[in-house]
């Protein structure tokens, strides 16, 4: 397969649907997938087989059956593209990864409500927030380099030594794409006794990964994602981690589905992953996103990579050209995925993001994109210049360019062309 | 509309697909609407339009202002279906009504962990193991005429009065269909000082159903419902609730789109619904939700009701033509939704549904169902009896007919012959 173009366009759905701008229908130019990815159509193809068949899971009748096992399989999928360990690890699905993230923090905080959890500063506010309310939870610093400070991340676990259960740290940002050292911090973490989380939403689509098998001082305890990311559209994610580690613990949400047996004085719970999915089995947004995460492993993460690079290098590379511009971690050795953020001088970001949309069909993220921490450390806010950010209504944020494998060097020029004119047309 | 026929199969996805059977591929008869409805054409249709579009909230472009005006306008759909009042109570999308659940019990925990909720004997665990698993949570019995206990009610309204803030109860019965009297029960739980939460996930796509005014003894303060049992087939939900109760908590899920403002030292949640929102906004699920949820609207549940009253009773006279079959609460005045949960004597309830489906393409629901503590009551088993089923891994269970808006007529034809031929080939 090439790599210079994948040519993936034509698998997905509405790339350059005519949308209504200004200036007329134009076909939109989508960068904004880290937000959310357009949907596969191989994905939509199953979901639309499916209906007709549509049913519950585990009811006798043969359609039944071949939506259990399509369902069940999914684990395995899962299990396979992070490199879990089938015999060892479990693969609960969530609505989102969002939802897994709590589900994660619930865990521990039933192991231990007096412990302390390790965040980063890079972190999306779901790999913080689910901690940061229910346990003590200490950001490891942004450093010099701009990716994590491990001399602060190694203070932290000192300080805070045999009370750190948990470390959580993202596998990309969300933000400015950059990769933190989490084997490296895997390897410490354990050294202090603790376990590593890595949220790996801004991966599973980008990157080939793999949390290393269990016993290596590299290995990955728990990771999460969203299948709407997956290019799915749909709702559904999956938490991924040991199963020694989940049988011990309740889950976050109760209902049907999770006890093996229960009377007016007993409950005998099930076990993972079943315990902790009370609830419809969402059947098509759980096989969809297999078919989505099968495309992905067919074209090959390592494929997708190779081209986003590519891409996010043109991208970098032409939008230096762009009058009074700030990027964000520009030549970043840290930088693995193609997300760019930046700033255009004297406009603020909800106006860049608007006339790119309403002027010329194209969107990208803007705001502090639910990393709020890490953007006002990009933006050099204190809290106080935040917050007075906040109160004059006019927030504060960045504009993000965020590509997927189905983007092309053609759209770069599109949204190049138009980001200069925006640029130049407050001058 | 004629009631008698109201021909709606044509508007449904599959109701009749042939599936493969041991005697060869036979048109599907789908009676497990209570675990999951089929799918409605014109939501499915919604759902395919949107693809080509499809994008995130709130961002610029035309096309996520359509999708975002369509999300939001949602929640009012779903505040007139269920008689809301749209300035007082707010309706919060959830995962599906177990979500929702969870959510609500997560708030009286945060408002008071010893309080004591009131849930009854007819509950699916969804409406039970929330509350059970978080506090002191009693359970209202069954009286003779196999409804709620109003005596019992009382009695435990009287014993933990003061501590009783949450009374939760179903709009209709998974199992039997039996509809509890809730309003009455809303007015002795605001006599005593507790609010009322119904859970209408049974009730929303088959009858008229209103929460009543606020101030209104009768008024229902809380409901929740979820979308694949209205026709929508995918994930998706709600809770329904009063904003003054809900805007002064936290809630169970936390991460991105909750705060107002964030920094390392401070956090200002945002209020309800967003409060309660986190995480990816489930964009097809919701709209798809809402076109479902107009359908029925559009159709009149007065309309389905009278309708699927006329298939119920056919179906109970016709069951009863069904040698050595038990029905439960057959005759019931309290029945008002068109399940009927039965045993044939002498055939395991996992036997019958798996002939029914392999020999007959008939599908059903069995065991129990979610609901193992009615079932548990409707069979007459003690706690010891029941434990010793599950032990020998029999299990014990019932066999449920649960219809739909678009079953028909011949359809229980097709059943009642089918059902026969099971029962007459064990004599």
């Amino acid at each position: 397969m090439s790599i210079k173009n994948l040519n993936l366009k034509k698998y997905i759905i509405g790339p350059n649907t005519p949308i209504e701008t200004t200036k007329g229908f134009i076909p939109r130019v989508y960068f904004n997938n880290s937000a959310t990815t357009l949907i596969l159509k191989p994905a939509m193809k199953k979901f639309f087989n499916l209906l007709p068949i549509y049913t519950y899971i585990n009811v006798p009748p043969s359609n039944s059956k071949y939506i259990t096992t399509m369902y069940e399989e999914t684990r395995n999928v899962i299990l396979e593209m992070v490199g879990a360990d089938a015999n060892r690890d479990v693969a609960i699905f969530t609505k989102n990864s969002t939802e897994a993230m709590n589900v994660l923090a619930d865990v521990y905080l039933e192991a231990d409500p007096e412990q302390v959890v390790l965040s980063t500063t890079m972190e999306h506010l779901a790999n913080y927030l689910p901690y940061k309310a229910r346990m003590q939870t200490e950001l490891i610093a942004i450093g010099k380099n701009g990716n994590i400070d491990l001399e602060d991340y190694v203070l932290k676990l000192e300080k805070y030594q045999g009370k750190v259960k948990l470390v959580a740290v993202t596998g990309a940002s969300n933000i400015t794409g950059v990769v933190p050292p989490y084997y490296e911090m895997a390897r410490l973490a354990h050294q202090y006794g603790a376990k590593i989380f890595v949220d790996i939403v801004q991966v599973i689509q980008h990157l080939p990964f793999t949390m290393k098998p269990h016993g290596y001082d590299e290995h990955i305890d728990f990771v999460a994602f969203s299948a709407h990311k997956a290019y799915s559209g749909l709702d559904g994610g999956a938490l991924v981690g040991p199963y020694d580690v989940l049988e011990k613990y309740l889950p976050l949400d109760f209902g049907s589905g999770i006890t093996q047996f229960i009377d007016s004085s007993k409950i005998i719970y099930d076990n993972p992953p079943q315990k902790y999915e009370t609830g419809y089995p969402d059947v098509l947004g759980v096989i969809t996103m297999s078919k989505a995460l099968q495309f992905l492993k067919k074209v090959g993460l390592d494929n997708i990579a190779k081209y986003e690079r590519k891409l996010y290098k043109y991208l970098l590379y032409r939008m230096e050209e762009v009058p009074d511009i700030t990027i964000y971690d520009s030549h970043s050795p840290f930088v693995h995925i193609p997300y760019i953020s930046f700033s255009l001088k004297g406009i603020h970001f909800k106006t860049v993001a608007a006339k790119l949309g309403l002027d010329h069909g194209i969107e990208i993220g803007n705001g502090t994109l639910g990393a709020d921490l890490y953007v006002q450390f990009l933006l050099g806010l204190s809290n106080e210049e935040a917050y007075e950010c906040y109160k004059s209504g006019m927030g504060y944020g960045v504009n993000r360019v965020s590509l997927g494998m189905y983007n092309t060097f053609e759209e770069i020029d599109v949204f190049i062309h138009a980001l200069k004119e925006i640029a130049l047309s407050t001058r």
